[in-house]
């Protein structure tokens, strides 16, 4: 999602300034926070291990690549609806910024783009050998699907960094993709992902090694595309049309909408790439993330008020025009606030790798709008002076299930996972799905601190259970495996998790509910302060994860155990489930003493807790910062 | 040709302030006129029939329509490099500036066009039915065909006039055109020329009124081209490429290149329409107007030392895809000054027509640069104020030569004429070609002061007879027919014609040479200034004129007479010739009585002088200027 300029925020963007020198006291009932000074909640909810710039909005994630002069990892970000800044990492956990100030390697106000720059993609060693940068230059707006589109709103342009990255300089020409395909009317075009893929290669007759890149849109009265492209000449200056090569009809779902939502009105921020269980494989099977613009009844103009965040995985064939048609499709991450994930090959050779042993992989980081997408009326944002974050970089892979029961539950179709293998032997199938994980090196970084173990226990009334040792802050990492009786699966009320920033007058319960199969996350007394501000969202944030029936090791029909990883970066939760489940949310507790831990459960059923442990702490993911 | 904004005068715009308050004595030697104040020869040379900006540059005609909501024709031209100014006439003579001091009707700045507006033309009733321009949006300078083309710097935008032409408003979004074809890389891709026609109606299975509009350029490496769209939505918002319906290897000729100059290494300004005997018809024949860029060798990067102002006539036809054709080509002005022409349909309905009763025409517009397109280093530019003039509009047809002699002279194959029709019995052929005439109520106006006729006289030698009554002033029309006998056909030295604009120290001699078949204007002595100053051109002019052999009423075979008609509007001179040739040039006489007239032969030949007239004053072509 993309910002109009008129939305940069109020705030002083000097990072010396970033925060109010105003005391506040969180052992008392918070005011209402829009009455502070600015600057006086920076330090409030600011979380420590996520990319964000040191002040002001950040917005879609882009930019992303490893430059083959240094190993170094690139991760950018739009900031501000100024252009896009970025950072390096060597190990995916901290972070150095590219310019002072976290200020943006490219802005926009060139010929090509007026008015703003949007997502881009990187060639790593484009022309001459230079990190070059395919984005969209923006020269007329609004631009929104539920509106006409301005012709030439939105180009693609070349902008080359000579200087490591810090500035990418924008080719003295104009767009090298000058517009959509003749006479489309579209919805949208922009957020040009590029990558290589050999089998595209091979199906279309490509040079090895081509680059093609999609373009997100849709068209009006049509419905939500990716456009695919092919690299034509060695400068990168012509790009070959090669065909909407997915497109669903308007506002439809990938089968009944249950597991990946909507295809909604538009597509944004479409990324393709291809995997195999270890990671990168450029053999490996296609996939995309991307986002999709969706809306509630009825359509009100310019407001996208669904935003899903989804991967899709499909099978690529070349009958008269190239074609990608999805076989599965799921939810990168199910929080509301989660979106336009930007992804890149982190190959082998890369530093943070290097250093890790870890194979070529696909990593990708997904934004958490900070306010609603900006429909956070009353939300305090000149008060904490920066506005959203970047979630954990994520390894995607292939995630294989063995020994699941050939059953109803795993033959659903339209699901997020899909039937490779059955063995009529055991009547157990092999399911695939995407495995999404917090990337290895960052993982571990957020384990490096104080850890602690609960003791195992089982639960089997409602009841809530302190653990013996809570955290000192809001900084912190709980797993846990949880095991539900096979009763569960036919329990209306079952719900089994934690409850997190808990003090007498706040707590956050995230629990597994087996009635509709979904991971929760209970934020109705999450935060103290959305009981006197506006734009403190208090409502509740649901993911669907099913828990399949599985053979266990002794050939006994279970239910497979939820495991269950919660980060908590003061206000930011991410919640990861089972290698494939991942939905993320704010929690803006006040109170300081908000850091309280206990078990959960609501209903009947013997659920044992195990594998419980806790880790403090976290990391500064910004050394270099003031 | 368009120029850089760099280029721009550096005089005051001002009408008020355009002439030096400074008189000059045109009865003594000029001083070196750069050495003058700004505005002191504002109106030395200036003329006061044709179309021109009240001060400053004028560049490429174009814009031209006619309104349907007044019936008046419109008449632009590009203006200062600051856009496109224009003007109305109801009588093809007398014109009005649109805006005050002959501003322009729209200028460069916006998001399409930050640099430059180039040649537009016109769909009279287009958007909302209102005249609507397709112009040449530029982004990036320069352009050249001798360096590289940076891409996105010609892009082709709508812009609609809803006050009478006064003022043409962008539409608020991107080109209609945003770019060449796909990968091709042009040496230009300007000058669209908006067209209707049956024909193509008819081989495209386009809808019938469907618009079309020609690209003028070409591709580096490949020569010359046009390139063809076809309107494809009511809103003129899609123009569908149809090809590159005509191109030329680079540097080709027609032909040996005698009766056409070369196709050269880039194409500009072309015009598509459609002709018959009478002016335009629909479904007549095919003809373009065309400015070629050539160049002497060696080639200067960004110099284009040739500029020649063509006609061709051509076959169109759609075997795959849709070709030009040429069948004949000519040069449409001689004048080494005189190019980029634009004309427009003037329908037998529009005010000048209707007053004149003329049937549907097709009037053209030729530019004569007046500064050897800015290579007249040393010019008197700040001292003139003014720089360059329209041509006279002439009405261009399908000209018919009937009762030519079949021979090698009329057989002559890669000409501007050809053989339509052959008559076995008289031995003679019916020759085709375009016809060139002054627009007939321009003619009428030229004519309408003063007349005298010189007594016909006979010329057998050398020498120079004065006439009988010369002009009072540098403003007159001379007409004469030049009989030469048939032994002229045989002599090397013969030259036939007047000499114009003389005095003790200044005269220009306009005539036929049969040697090499052309029409001289001998400028050598034209001008006293040309030998105190820099960039007063004193090389001489010279255009082909094939005079044919043709039966006589008798059934005698005879040389074609030679019909003349000199326009002298002071310093503009235009020749005219047997209503297919034509050659304009600059005349910049000093001395004020440098007006006399002679009659002129050089070498031995009986040639008959008759029908001598003289039509004194000319008219004020802009009766509301100061």
């Amino acid at each position: 999602m993309k910002l109009p300029p008129a939305a940069v925020l109020l705030s002083t963007h000097s990072a010396m300034q970033s925060r109010s020198s105003i005391l506040l006291d969180y052992n008392v009932a918070p005011p209402n926070l829009s009455t502070l000074p600015n600057g006086s909640l920076f330090d409030t909810w600011r979380p420590r291990a996520h990319v964000l710039p040191p002040t002001g909005q950040v917005g879609d994630p882009c930019m992303h690549y490893t430059d083959p002069a240094t190993g170094l990892f690139h991760v950018g970000f739009l900031h501000d609806s100024e252009g896009i800044s970025g950072a390096t990492t060597d190990d995916l956990a901290t972070y150095h910024d590219l310019n002072p100030n976290g200020s943006q390697s490219i802005v926009p106000g060139g010929i090509n783009d007026p008015l703003a720059v949007f997502d881009g993609s990187v060639i790593p060693a484009g022309i001459d050998g230079l990190p070059t940068l395919l984005y969209t230059s923006v020269s007329y707006l609004p631009i929104h699907w539920s509106i006409p589109y301005t012709r030439g709103s939105e180009t693609q342009s070349l902008a080359v960094s000579s200087d490591g990255g810090r500035n990418f300089t924008k080719l003295a020409q104009g767009p090298v993709i000058p517009g959509p395909p003749f006479a489309y009317n579209v919805t949208a075009f922009r957020d040009p992902y590029v990558f290589q893929n050999p089998t595209l290669d091979s199906l279309l007759h490509s040079p090895n090694n081509t680059w093609y890149t999609v373009i997100s849109g849709g068209l009006h009265g049509k419905g939500p595309a990716q456009f695919l492209y092919r690299q034509y000449d060695p400068d990168f200056q012509y790009w070959e049309y090669l065909g909407p090569w997915w497109h669903e009809p308007t506002n439809s779902t990938w089968g009944s909408g249950i597991w990946a939502g909507r295809w909604g009105f538009n597509f944004e921020t479409g990324n393709i790439f291809t995997l195999d269980t270890d990671g990168y494989n450029p053999d490996g099977q296609f996939f995309a993330t991307l986002g999709t613009e969706g809306s509630n009844q009825p359509i009100i103009p310019q407001l996208t008020s669904i935003h899903d965040m989804l991967w899709v995985s499909g099978i690529v064939s070349n009958n008269d025009s190239v074609a990608f048609t999805p076989t599965m499709a799921g939810f990168l991450d199910w929080g509301f606030s989660s979106y336009a994930a930007a992804g890149k090959i982190l190959p082998a050779t890369s530093q943070p790798s290097t250093n890790s042993g870890a194979p070529d992989r696909f990593i990708s980081y997904v934004w958490l709008s900070g306010d609603l997408f900006e429909q956070a009326e009353g939300f305090p944002t000149s008060q904490q002076n920066w506005t959203g974050t970047l979630l954990l970089p994520r390894e995607l892979h292939v995630l294989s299930l063995p020994n699941v029961v050939d059953n109803a539950l795993s033959r659903e179709s339209g699901a997020s996972w899909r039937v490779v293998h059955r063995d009529a032997d055991t009547h157990t199938v092999t399911l695939q799905t995407l495995g999404i994980s917090i990337a290895r090196e960052t993982k571990t970084a957020l384990l490096s601190g104080t850890s602690s173990t609960e003791p195992s226990r089982t639960l089997s009334t409602t009841t809530t259970v302190p653990f013996q040792h809570s955290p000192s802050s809001k900084f912190f990492v709980l797993s846990a495996t949880l095991t539900f009786p096979a009763s569960a699966r036919n329990s209306s009320t079952l719900q089994s998790g934690f409850t997190i920033l808990a003090s007498e007058y706040e707590s956050t319960t995230i629990y597994y509910q087996f009635s509709n199969e979904s991971i929760i996350v209970d934020r109705n007394n999450t935060s103290a302060a959305a009981r006197t501000t506006n734009g403190i969202d208090s409502s509740s944030e649901a993911g669907k994860l099913r828990l399949f029936d599985v053979l266990s090791e002794g050939g006994e029909k279970v239910i497979e155990t939820l495991d269950l990883t919660l980060v908590v970066d003061n206000s930011v939760l991410e919640v990861y489930a089972n290698g494939r489940f991942a939905l993320s949310t704010w929690v803006r507790s006040w109170y300081a003493n908000s850091t309280g831990i206990s078990f959960f459960q609501n209903g009947e059923g013997e659920v044992k807790f195990e594998n419980v442990t806790l880790s403090e702490g976290l990391y500064d993911a910004w050394p270099d910062r003031t």
